[in-house]
């Protein structure tokens, strides 16, 4: 399954009057760690992928996160975004958000790939997913197959 | 059950280049809700009911949420919130938030009452919630109940 | 000049682990104190006015603040916006936010009128606030100023 | 004068309904580079550095902002943050954000180095920065004009 890890930090903006993160964050952090396994599988940014598939994005449908420990401003973490399933039209990920090694969070989403609708530009619908996207993200699958078979043998 | 409905407005900030609302902030949407359920049965702002039950909040440990329609910035939604359950020290809530009548969002969450570990303060542990805390909230919702009843019989 | 007040809560998800709201929060306020103001002139909303005058938004080029006591969660505030100043494309706003009657932060900004570039959607261009528009801020502010007088002479 | 630079990128969960960053943003992105200057300069992140001087933060009690172009999800952004004047309590710092090269905006900002009042730990006070602070904000700064000087003469 196709997987990209981002690291950052949480910052003092990101925390609230607990001293800890305030919750709604990885939610962001979640979204950005999408973005960042599309942007990475279709080699280019999210700007450029909305555009090349006249897309307007991939919103979320459903959600759903743990949160096992707090994390803290100046805490540097791991988030770990897995594609585990990819639909016609909606796809799942999971993230796991790391803090020195032990896990803090799980994530877990449904998103729908969404066109503006011609006739009215502010509603979206659902659409299959285009075949060049789907093919890209099962050759990067394969490209990521290969480097972790390459590294387990050495 | 005991219940709280309150009314908010989606503004400009809380959009993403999609044009609708950035999924995450519906988390702070569900954080203010909770807090105002709290404060209208304990009779309290949160800053004073932290400081009479001396305890350091109530954070989430687990969340789901469906979004079924998206909202947009000028959007008047009503959030209903209720505690649908209440252990020890864990607690359960649901959010469903509409758009002119029709469900937007739905949000389900796991809370659990802690306190800040004496020895060391960065720490937060889970504790029972205050019998006076469990009272407040049965009277609040036996309140409510007999309300229901008067307005149902008119 | 014309004005306009609004009032509102500051949320646990403004505020940081000082315990007050994170400054970058009143720049979120200013913001809606802004369209705030302009839906009331214009008689509609911002997505409603964005299309009427088929223009992108009013984004900020300049702002400054001055924070003279800090605002917790929990506390009700009043955000006076006053349109200072409406040159041909710029424009300058003034939000007081009180609490309690005291003021507690001072905005200032200029904002530009821009619209889309025909040749390139992403860029934005500043354009000449659209006659009808001028006219009817000026009609806003000659009804609150004889709103004003008769409250005065009561 | 001791400067530092960090690099970040817009996210979407940055940037507005026109497609670019929300202004306020650019306020966290400030926050965050002063704190990343006082962390090296301090030689301990935040959360250290609060409770090594006993402090409740460096609230901004004036800011002010040029936005001079734009900047959209997925671009690459370089702050640098430099303490342009240090007073007994207060001290100045500005921030100059740039992509590609150019500069993007300008941030200027007034903070106060403040402790909890022992009486009432809900308010604070400003304070004299700590002389071991200041000490060190010096020598920070002369060990950045020693490399620029080595790098100068190269």
């Amino acid at each position: 399954m196709l997987r990209n890890v981002r690291t950052t930090r949480i910052e003092w903006c990101d925390c609230d009057p607990a001293g800890i993160i305030f919750y709604p964050r990885y939610f962001e952090i979640f979204d950005t760690g999408t973005t960042a396994l599309f942007e990475r599988a279709l080699g280019m940014s999210k700007i450029a992928y909305l555009k090349a598939y006249d897309f307007a994005g991939h919103p979320v449908v459903e959600t759903r996160a743990r949160f096992r420990q707090p994390t803290r401003f100046g805490d540097d973490i791991s988030i770990e975004t897995t594609l585990v399933e990819c639909g016609e039209s909606t796809f799942k990920l999971e993230h796991r958000v790391s803090k020195g090694g032990a896990l803090a969070v799980e994530g877990f989403e449904t998103r729908v790939w969404v066109k503006r609708d011609a006739g009215n530009p502010r509603r979206m619908q659902p659409q299959p997913i285009p075949p060049e996207v789907v093919s890209r993200l099962k050759q990067a699958e394969n490209e990521q197959a290969k480097t972790e078979r390459a590294d387990s043998t050495i």
